[in-house]
């Protein structure tokens, strides 16, 4: 494969955060109608003004400078002594042992454990099971390294009680060779959470064909009422063969420091951290100190934040519910929801493009998720309550407007 | 070639930093006489406590904080404005102009920028002309790209006025199908600038085999006293041919912000960016803000900065030309120095271990940077003035004690 072929399939132009470089040509012809005025949202990401971040974490970034050298030069993998208290916060909350000197790696960012800890287990033709719709830069990922994809469906609009992952051809994937297995769960972009038996049926699958499990678990600490989140890596599963990514992140508003954690098997954090030696040498030394406040905030601060989170979900579950043909899960934990829109007479990277135009709202197209996604938008509703809800009700009247 | 063959060839065992996961097993049945006390240097990096960060850093820093989401989401290549304010500055510090919109990119640390530019450019089986020695994550590069290295020797030894690169061997890799040319300038570990001549024939070369040049610049600012530094990017060579890195690092001691940049060819900067939108999404938000202060430091700042560092280097040039046998070329700018040391009773990576445990001194071994490099162990002289001299007394004590 020539490095322009490698390229050309790594599109960022729709990407979140990336609209800023659309050109608006040619959508002029197809727009209808005038402007919706309101304050803009961008969905497109959390928003770290209205959702501040953790208190306390600009002041140890602060001291984090202050202690000058050995903050600024850690290990590849990240500062002992933070790893260390980190392991045994990850313990409590993931329900199985961690081990920080040897078996935990501090990245840039959650996204950086994940292409470290894809990069590290998947290389030129090696299958790997990524499900539909997921986290859209799983595929990419494995298309970068060359390894082959392998579909698998997330059935979630059957229904609540259960994801709505396809066992069947998740075990087809590993018959026909899947050596790893990726997903994300709470799932981005729909925001259910895998049950209990779904989680035991991928580690005995894992199990049973030998296959490495990498689950990004970016979301799970915001987990909503009546909803039960199992830890892969606490059930029946050899330790060896899970890779576990966090990270304080949207979550925490934590995003600026640019902060993620991959835990788990050995073997597959001791060549990431090779591989981070080449690819950006460590997470920045200050902001590492950062995580002495994961897992550690004041009491009660986290439950508030997912109270009010909850109740912007409940807003806008009532104002997409009541647009006609528009379909949308309860969303259990994060902060994404992922409506599916009735059929409309533009394209649906389009009516993005016209929703920002016209409405002044960002969303990310389905399309980066799953190709049977074409018809859904993804929101991250970490915003301004009232803002995120208006901004909702301008998408609905758009919807409306372009029905085809 | 499978995933276990590919990261057995990416060691970090020797990487500096990573001396502290190193177990002293077997050393002492070759250990001689008792430690020499002193107080300990890490030479495997600079030293951000002897040389603070620039001033107003960590405030702008904090302003960046404060701004909250727009400073903590950035385009994935970064800020636009803070990505137009560098353009200007490096327009006139490179003196060929630089375009801040398409040709630009913010990365985490110059190693991410390094690893980027290296995997937009190297597909497998691409041949990549490499230095010998030079920065040895260069090399790593490759390997992990799956790309087939064409050393290309620098003779560094023979004498000041040039880099020494063998030209020859260079036109011989570009003749057998290289399409990258990737070094350091100056060079990494030697210290040494290439000549006015020699950047103008890799530029000539470069154009008739229409191969890009990544060329890393990090140290450029660093320039010793009647030194000239020529910049490839303003010479005869197309630009879209050309990728220049620096960041704000070691010379400015900002390495704890994690940022680098490269800039140059738009076609490159864009195939980056969609990597970076999978490798780490962004550099840090925050971080890039210390960007402002880059190129914008308090007049004189630098030149004293530049002042205290050859006083350093002066110093160590004689503590090492005393020692008996070990040879030393004078660092022309950067903060390293590269002696090779006469024949030892133990191997050098042994006796760089040794170095650590019996007088409390890191210093990086030879052979990270060249496979001709064995007898060579590299110093960051970036460190408090008397005690980076009084270690190279103790290094030159152990040469003598060790000697074969």
């Amino acid at each position: 494969m020539t490095i322009h072929d490698k390229f050309s399939r790594l599109g960022t132009d729709n990407a979140p955060g990336q609209e800023v470089r659309q050109k608006p040509g040619g959508l002029e012809a197809m727009m209808r109608g005038g402007r919706l005025e309101g304050r803009p949202v961008d969905f497109s990401h959390g928003d770290v003004d209205a959702f501040a971040p953790t208190p306390g974490s600009f002041e140890v970034f602060s001291e984090g400078v202050a202690t000058g050298g050995c903050q600024a030069y850690t290990e590849y993998r990240g500062a002992l002594t933070i790893r260390q208290e980190l392991a045994e916060r990850l313990t409590t909350f993931t329900g199985a042992p961690v081990d920080g000197e040897e078996g935990m790696i501090i990245t840039p960012g959650s996204q950086g454990a994940l292409f470290l800890a894809v990069a590290s287990t998947v290389t030129r033709g090696d299958k790997v099971a990524i499900v539909q719709p997921d986290y859209f830069a799983n595929r990419k990922l494995v298309e970068f390294l060359e390894g082959e994809m392998l579909p698998v469906r997330l059935h979630y609009e059957r229904g609540e009680g259960r994801a709505g992952l396809d066992l069947d051809q998740l075990e087809d994937a590993f018959r026909a060779g899947a050596k790893v297995f990726l997903f994300s769960n709470p799932n981005n972009p729909v925001g259910v959470v895998y049950s209990r038996e779904e989680i035991e049926a991928i580690a005995a699958l894992a199990s049973r064909y030998g296959a490495t499990v990498i689950v990004d678990q970016l979301y799970a600490r915001l987990v909503y009422s009546d909803v039960a989140y199992t830890h892969l890596r606490a059930g029946r599963i050899e330790a060896q063969n899970v890779i576990t990514i966090m990270g304080p992140s949207k979550t925490e508003s934590l995003s600026g420091y640019r902060l993620g954690v991959a835990f788990g098997s050995r073997e597959v954090i001791a060549r990431m951290e090779k591989l981070q030696a080449i690819v950006s040498l460590r997470a920045g030394g200050y902001s590492q100190a950062v995580l002495r406040t994961w897992f550690n905030e004041p009491e009660g601060w986290m439950a508030q934040r997912i109270r009010y989170h909850e109740a912007i979900r409940n807003d806008l579950l009532k104002v997409f519910r009541a647009g006609d043909g528009i379909r949308v899960r309860t969303t259990e934990a994060g902060s994404y929801v992922f409506p599916s829109l009735p059929a409309l007479s533009v394209s649906g990277p389009d009516f993005v493009r016209i929703l920002r135009l016209q409405s002044g709202v960002i969303v990310t197209p389905g399309t980066e998720f799953s190709p049977f996604s074409g018809n859904c938008v993804r929101l991250n509703f970490s915003q301004d309550h009232a803002a995120a809800v208006a901004a909702s009700e301008r998408i609905v009247a758009l919807v409306e407007r372009y029905r085809a």
